[in-house]
């Protein structure tokens, strides 16, 4: 992040490269056209070593949410038993979008600020009875408490437990950020968002599937239409989205592949786990408490429990004058911690910049609620 | 459209402005912040003027499609009965929509080309019977044949006929081009698209909604989570959106509206007569035959009838060498028409522009198919 604008530090929309800001302003082209054609295979092919698939990656013009909503309703029938292993807010809305399309949801809940044990899990499934369950919904990256599940664990727990259940997982906070490997690990179906470690601006959903998940897609009966996958991989194989796409968005998350790969995989990998480190010791030098269980920390965003009678609007507003800008809490933990997002277009040098304006407010005192006396 | 670039006359996405273009390159803010509250808040009371409402205009992130789809589950339960009047492949589309929720869709088709006449769809809805009715399914401007609905007349022959019917009208393709006045008429959903008028790129739905159809949500059982409009207008009221929304978009959808505003209402409206005048005529004189009845004709979209013996692709490719690029047909008229898209930035000379190009090709004999003979 340049010195001159905000350190904006919340789990995504991540800033935007110069590069990728730029691609935002070119003009339109016919997305029925040749031009359109070659840079919708330029992304699509471009995803599929992130995802760690060789399978078709489909482009939604939709927010992530649109993305997870895609994920349920093209592969599951109302009265489908799914298990929603749900370790925060976003495995909260994804058990929501399952249960409001009429799937019979059994919500297996973790302690906000831990991970999901396989072996529980195992167990979860187990009393189902295992051969019942049509899909276990899992959050790969929890943004609201900056927790990272073991996915391949978790997969391979639920492939032995429940052979017909599809492992669909919400990976929009951390795919390209972090390794993954969605056909190793048996994913079925991921789901990925352009704000996120692609550095593009919001607006784009993308999705994944396993060959068994598009069989799937064809027993389903859950009703779609705009969001209907089958759609899109078959005018994507003409080169076109079935619904006149988010052009503009496409032109950044073009641009943003093209920076990540040029820095190499491993060396994005790298960068966020220095930056994650960096955001862990520096709130924890600072005195701030984290939330997550530190085994499963996230590589991408960090929360942390505010300072005990701190106004969360006052901290907000203390850090937004020294040029940072940090997520609140969501749900129960509203007004209670701090979240730091650390991926896409972020270096050390940014997280310690933001910790360190933290570190300030928080040892100044300026936002400590008069309620709370001193 | 300047001179050294494509002549892009496609009904959509539209050429945007360089005011418009440069505002997708901004950076990225908090979706969460006040920056985001004042960006929302300019342009839901910016588009208000142009839909011809004082009721709220709600954002989604998704193409004209998912607009659609937002007025249909939204306001109607599976087994409601409506009627689909539809003139084209967009009215096909929106009639698509309602039966893949459940509905009991009636198509009332009329020819391509021809609009729809409202005394005709009172005999329709008599046959009914009229009370059976919970809702109208309406196309303001049929982008696959370059035909307008007057949609006064028609919402006034629906409400006489069956006044528990809500008036849904897809008005994406003109709405903002056109003066239209949706609670005058008795408009109770109308959808538009950032990617047309409104001169951005494509990726945001507009929808507003009559008071009788806000309550219609109340009571509507057709499933909806990324889509639900009552959750956007309850986010809208603090400033935010429930998901996150397509901020780039929203960026070049405040810079379109702004460059209309100051164009004034009855300016940009003329100039939009004036262009599709300057189509009509330049095709005509070029020896092709209209496909709309010019009663009806559209001021934002002209299709024609390729020349007997024509090869779209070759045509196209011909046109395309000469910087000009304009749509094909659909559905049941691919590769018979081609359409000229005029709204959004355009002016008469890029319409002559292209109206030269197409004669130019069509005299030359150039994209004659060998198989048509000569």
């Amino acid at each position: 992040v340049n010195q001159d604008q905000t350190n904006l530090r919340i789990p995504g929309p991540t800033p935007l490269p110069d590069e990728v800001r730029e691609a935002g302003a070119r003009q339109m082209i016919n997305h029925r056209g040749p031009e359109f054609a070659a840079l919708l295979e330029r992304i699509t092919s471009g995803v599929q070593p992130w995802f760690g698939t060789s399978r078709d990656v489909v482009l939604l013009s939709a927010a992530g949410t649109g993305g997870l909503e895609a994920a349920i309703v093209n592969t599951l029938s109302p009265g489908d038993r799914a298990l929603a292993v749900t370790i925060g807010a976003f495995g909260d809305r994804f058990a929501s979008i399952a249960a409001t399309y009429g799937a019979r949801v059994d919500r297996f809940e973790v302690e906000w600020g831990l991970a999901a044990d396989p072996d529980a899990v195992r167990e979860a499934l187990r009393a189902g009875p295992p051969d019942a369950w049509r899909a276990v919904l899992l959050t790969h990256n929890e943004t609201s408490t900056g927790v990272a599940n073991d996915i391949a664990a978790l997969s391979r727990a639920i492939h032995e437990t429940a052979p017909d259940a599809l492992v669909i997982v919400d990976g929009i906070s951390a795919v390209g950020a972090v390794p993954f490997s969605m056909d190793e690990w048996g994913v079925d179906v991921l789901v990925s968002g352009s704000q996120k470690a692609w550095m593009a601006a919001p607006g784009m959903s993308l999705v994944s599937l396993s060959d068994r998940a598009w069989l799937a897609t064809e027993r389903a009966l859950m009703p779609r239409f705009y969001l209907d996958l089958a759609r899109h991989r078959a005018d994507a194989a003409e080169g076109q989205t079935p619904w006149t796409p988010s052009v503009a968005v496409m032109y950044q998350l073009d641009a943003g592949l093209t920076l990540m790969e040029r820095e190499g995989r491993e060396a994005v990998f790298a960068r966020h786990i220095a930056c994650a480190e960096a955001a862990r010791a520096g709130l924890a030098e600072a005195g701030l408490d984290l939330l997550a269980e530190q085994t499963h920390a996230s590589r991408t965003v960090t929360a942390a429990w505010l300072p005990a009678g701190t106004d969360p609007k006052a901290f907000s507003a203390a850090l937004r004058s020294r040029g940072v800008v940090v997520a609140g809490g969501q749900g129960k933990l509203k007004g209670r911690i701090l979240r730091i997002g650390h991926l896409g277009w972020v270096t050390v040098e940014d997280v310690e910049m933001a910790v360190a304006a933290i570190a300030e407010v928080s040892r100044s005192g300026s936002a400590t609620s008069v309620a709370a006396g001193a």
